[in-house]
C-alpha cells in the first residue's frame, strides 16, 4: 500500500488528456462563437465535462485500489473563470478535506466564464492556482518525457534537457518545437510554473512514465526533471 | 429532442442507487465509527464517491444524447453537512448555470459532517434543500411506484393509492410496511417533502417508470402521482 508512505496535504491534479480532448475540439471549445451557436456550444461543454469525469473516475479508481482516500473536486463545481483565467474562488472545502486527510483530486475541466461564456481551463492552470492559494510546499508536474528539452526528445536525437527554467526568455525557442495541445502543451506548462516562481513557490517537471518516479515524487524524494524558479 | 420543450430553469436530482448503496453498506458509512477505523472510513467514502459518479456519468450521457445541455454538480464538493444534515451553502454556481441556459444534476453523495465526520446524504434531501433554496416553483420527485400507498403495491394486491400527504400523520402507518433503503425509501422521501411543504413548496412523487411519465412532467403537464402539501 502506496497510502502509509504518502506526505501529509496531497492535493491530485490531471489533464483532461485523450477523454476531454476530443469534444472540446469537435465544438470548439474555448474558441469565440456567437450566440445563435450557444445551445450547441453548451451540448459541448456537457460532452467535454462528462468525458474528463470518465477519466477522472478511472484514474480515482485506480487510487482507491492503492489505498489512497481520493475526493474528486470537479473545477467546474466551483470555478468560473474571467476570460480564460481562473479568478478568486472558494478553497475552504479543499482545506476542509485536506484536514480530514483525504486527497482531493482535481482536473482539466470546462467552466462558465464572464466574458467569453466557455472556457476550458487546463490542468495546469488548476494546479498552478491551487498550489498559489494553498502555499503548496512542493509542486511536481508529471508528463510524459523528463522536462524541459531544447527540442521535442521524441522526435529529436540531439534534443538537449535543460535542468532549470528561470524565465520565460529560457523557453522562447520552445514555442514552436514542441507539440501543442488544446491547453498550450509543455510552453503552457510552464507559463504556469513560471507564474508560482513569481509567488516564490518553486516546481519539477518530470516524467511520470519513468518506472517508480511518481512514487519517489509522492514520498518527498529527488526525481530527474527540470526545475522551474525564478533567481 | 427533449430540449426544445423543456421548461426553463430546470434542475435534476438523482439518487445514488445501486451503485452507491453497496460501497456504501460494505463500509458502513453513515454509522457511528471510532477514530481508529477513521482511514478505512476514507477509503469507503471515496468508493461511494467514485460509484456514484459513474451512475452521474451515464445518466449524464443519457441526457447530452437527448440534446439536454447537463452539468454536473457532487454535493461532495460543495455541500458539507451538519449531524447528517446539508446546512448554509453556496448556490451561486448552480444559479449561474441555470441563467446560463444550463441543466444542473445532482445526486446523493457522500459529505464531510462537523459531527459525525462522514455522511450520506440522500437525493432526497438535496432536492428538498435546492428547491428550498432555489424556490422552485414545481417539484417533481420520481420513483417506481406512482406516489405513496397504504402498503407495497410491488407486493400487495390490496394497497390503496393516496392522492394527498398534508402531515407526517397521514403516513404514519407506514413506517414498518414498506422497503427502506440506505438512505430512508417512501418515509424518507415524503419526510423531505414535507419539510418543503412547510415553506409553501408543493411537490408531487410519480412513478417514473410508466411510460411518458417524465417527458409529460418536463413539460409541465400532469402526471398521475401524490401530491405533497400542507393544508
Amino acid at each position: 500500500e502506496i497510502s502509509n508512505d504518502l506526505i501529509d496535504g496531497l492535493v491530485i491534479v490531471h489533464g483532461a488528456g485523450s477523454f476531454g480532448h476530443p469534444p472540446a475540439k469537435k465544438y470548439k471549445i474555448g474558441e469565440p462563437f456567437e450566440m445563435k451557436d450557444y445551445l450547441e456550444k453548451r451540448i459541448g461543454f456537457a460532452e467535454v465535462q462528462n468525458e474528463v469525469k470518465k477519466l477522472n473516475s478511472i484514474i480515482c479508481e485506480s487510487l482507491i485500489e492503492h489505498g489512497i482516500p481520493v475526493i474528486a473536486i470537479p473545477p467546474s463545481s466551483f470555478i468560473t473563470s474571467h476570460n480564460k483565467r481562473i479568478y478568486d474562488f472558494d478553497l475552504n472545502l479543499i482545506k476542509t478535506y485536506l484536514r480530514e486527510g483525504f486527497v482531493p483530486v482535481l482536473f482539466g475541466d470546462v467552466v462558465i466564464d464572464d466574458e467569453v461564456k466557455i472556457a476550458v481551463i487546463s490542468g495546469d492552470q488548476v494546479l498552478q492556482y491551487i498550489a498559489k492559494f494553498l502555499k503548496s510546499d512542493r509542486i511536481v508536474l508529471g508528463t510524459d518525457v523528463a522536462g524541459v528539452y531544447t527540442k521535442n526528445p521524441k522526435t529529436h536525437d540531439d534534443a538537449v534537457h535543460i535542468d532549470e527554467v528561470n524565465s520565460i526568455e529560457d523557453i522562447k525557442f520552445l514555442e514552436s518545437t514542441t507539440n501543442v495541445d488544446v491547453t498550450g502543451g509543455m510552453v503552457g506548462k510552464v507559463k504556469e510554473l513560471l507564474d508560482l516562481a513569481d509567488y516564490g513557490i518553486s516546481s519539477e517537471i518530470i516524467n511520470a512514465n519513468e518506472e517508480g518516479a511518481i512514487l519517489k515524487a509522492l514520498q518527498g524524494m529527488e526525481v530527474n526533471g527540470t526545475k522551474i524558479c525564478r533567481k
